[in-house]
């Protein structure tokens, strides 16, 4: 994948109603700079956009800025089939588990390999299981667009310990939707001491897993949802943005103690 | 600092109004395995606490299982002159900005160096800053012990610019009351496209910073509250925990752009 | 206003992606039972939707329950010009000022009226003053098609307390956008010991009338937001709904002492 | 019950590290007017406490002010053998099932009688069922002192319809460990179209409450959570209030269509 880049556009002053508004949000793309760039207010030569970061491109009258991509961005654009984990249950996971750059972490399903991408960045080593073909393609295409050499996605089922060999794991998150079943892997996958993190949308689901966690292996620690709240804060006014903040997914956080 | 270990003991049974009662919680104990443990059920000798990882030991009719501390168990228990800030905040910083193991990460004030020692296990490299001397002595002694090379704690006014020497750094956190007046050093401290994140209790403090920063030099992307919600889970009920989930502070990500 | 009825269509199985999906849920019709209703699965007669509550109407091979409307019905769909106040603020006011049917209530602006209507439906005796025409005339037919007479919309500016001659009333709600304005009116019209609501969407709006209130003639209760968090549970599944909940606003309870 | 007060008095400036700190908030007592009270600050005599609503009471230097208690104050104080239903959900109930001046309200268990008492204030007629001889003594001698004559306090078991007698109420609030037991009650004493609101801690008792409910008599309108959330707002800060708002129920809202 060629580096990207990110190029801000001001908004204009506009006329509302015979007032003048001014917009002072920016717009926001994510471009690939060995090309010209097409906008709906004209052509951006990629000349400009590989002038240095932060450089203002003038084009027609318009205003931009051009700035590289930092991993955050290019994580944002990866390829993907379905919704991938949001940054807040990305962040609560590692907060949770105290994964760090000498941390192995294991995961499943891996989707379009969204969290397997992010903790790659920051842990020493990351396997990711599916066993959906479509969904390792994506996700194996995202570990090479984002050139992460300690990430390995394969195809098995977690459900079924004979299929996993990895051991002697940190951590091991689960999105998968009867996490129960993948307990004896879980217990075979991670050290002694190793967090065993499990994502579902349902209170409903994570009772039952609870309840088939065995109290001889595994420690549990806590069970959350953690809520991002979204603020419209400018010079004017302070408020709680009207949109949507939707709920994903709660969150167990277990220990293997033997 | 000597290894420190992890001490489970499973909740006895109990007698409740006649009924036997199974307390399936663990106590949880934070140990420095070079010596004795006295628990209020009896001693736990030195030799029993240095056996392997997962191992039980039985004293006085009361079983414990013994594990290593991991990074995690060393940084809920550092020493700290005063509140620090919460794993939910530091992972919305982390997922936020993207810090990853190639991360330059600047922070003020430092306090008891706690969030400069869970990043400092992620990033490549961590400076902190804070003006008070008590602080500064008990944020190095947490660096020293959790054996941070890569943590740099400095004495030093982020509201002066010239006292900060830091340049081309990629994230710069302020927990600062005033951080209006730290902005020149965040322009001076990171690179075009790092990411200032602004830590404060009160949205009107938040407001006061947005009104101040200058649009020319920073994006701002946005204003978050991460609220953590824990829930009581266990084979017969699910519902919110009853106790406090009190409220820390607004996040504010914003971006140099020039 | 014709009394209107509810018509409640239960969903039929339907084929989804080849498997048989049984849809539970009702779809609700808020109808006129004077005239015969067009649905999109045909048409039924006013014969019908004259039948007893509870009756079941089957036609065209769809089952349908008739039932008569009740307050909140009509209130669900009394005309509005804009956004009208949610159920979980109203419920929110009248649990914090203590409203029952023995309470005077004043409310500005009026809006559509919706709020006065709901009010009046417990309270002894609701005014309620805008400055909108089209507003007031909404209002006007809101209150006389649910046939309340115990609530007077009223043109007036609250801003000015002159134009204002309602006293000893026990609970003021003040929806407008500066009621920091509207303090002298609140002093003339509430009794004393009497609340004083404030509705606002920011909560810097809500910070300057906590300001500008005299401390001598008014005692601040509290400020609260009211969140309404939707859940989806049935036979399967518990989980929060990934719908929307969105801000709608901060409320301020005051008192008048003296 | 004697007429009760609430004495206000405005906290003193103070002293702390030296400086003066203007403590503006006030306290607040619930007394009886027709004997002397007793603060830590002195002795106010009754016929001080006796002055009109609204007046200043100067005492040892300290000032007073004096105010008649509202129905919203008595309720606050009502007598109660354990925690008594929130504000908050009592507002939720009110606004989800349309309780009016002319609504019949069911409910049960009565506890204290707090609810009763509070809906008391509103509806036309309350009858509230319990099986617990000191809460129904509690609740009788709430209603007795808040002088509600269209409450009335029974004994009887809910989940036997046979023990309640009546019938064509507008609402049914059920706060029961079991309220599928209750679903025979309800569909008897309910009129159709009639409300019936579901009180539970549990989400995972009201999904069973969701699974027992037969279809074919009830239809389930939503399931919600009300959270308050309380703001600390002064002429300098504005935040959310550190301290806890805990969970208290879910609540279910279904109605009966035959």
């Amino acid at each position: 994948m060629a580096l990207k880049r990110i190029l801000l556009k001001k908004e204009r002053t506009v006329l509302v109603d015979g007032r003048v508004r001014v917009l002072s949000d920016f717009e926001k793309y994510y471009i690939d700079p060995s090309k010209d760039f097409h906008s709906k207010y004209g052509i951006i030569r990629k000349e400009d956009l590989q002038k240095k970061a932060g450089s203002i491109i003038t084009q027609d009258k318009e205003e931009y800025t051009i700035l590289d991509a930092d991993f955050i961005d290019d994580y944002k654009h990866i390829r993907r089939l379905a919704q991938i984990i949001t940054l807040k249950d990305i962040g609560a996971i590692i907060a949770n588990t105290g994964i760090t750059r000498s941390s192995k972490v294991l995961d499943a399903g891996a989707g379009s390999g969204a969290l397997a991408c992010y903790i790659g960045m920051i842990a020493k080593k990351v396997v990711s299981y599916d066993i959906d073909e479509r969904g390792l393609e994506t996700a194996k295409e995202n570990v090479k667009n984002l050139v992460l050499k300690n990430v390995a996605i394969k195809k098995g089922d977690v459900y079924d310990s004979k299929q996993i060999s990895e051991k002697g794991f940190d951590v091991f998150v689960l999105d998968v939707p009867q996490p129960w079943k993948a307990v004896e892997t879980a217990k075979k996958a991670l050290r002694v001491g190793g967090f065993l993190a499990i994502y579902l949308p349902n209170i409903s689901q994570m009772q039952e897993f609870v309840k088939a966690l065995p109290e001889d292996s595994f420690l549990i620690e806590n069970t959350i949802e953690v809520i991002e709240r979204e603020w419209a804060v400018d010079a004017k006014r302070s408020r709680p943005a009207t949109k949507d903040f939707g709920h994903t997914a709660f969150l167990t956080f277990a220990r293997r103690i033997r």
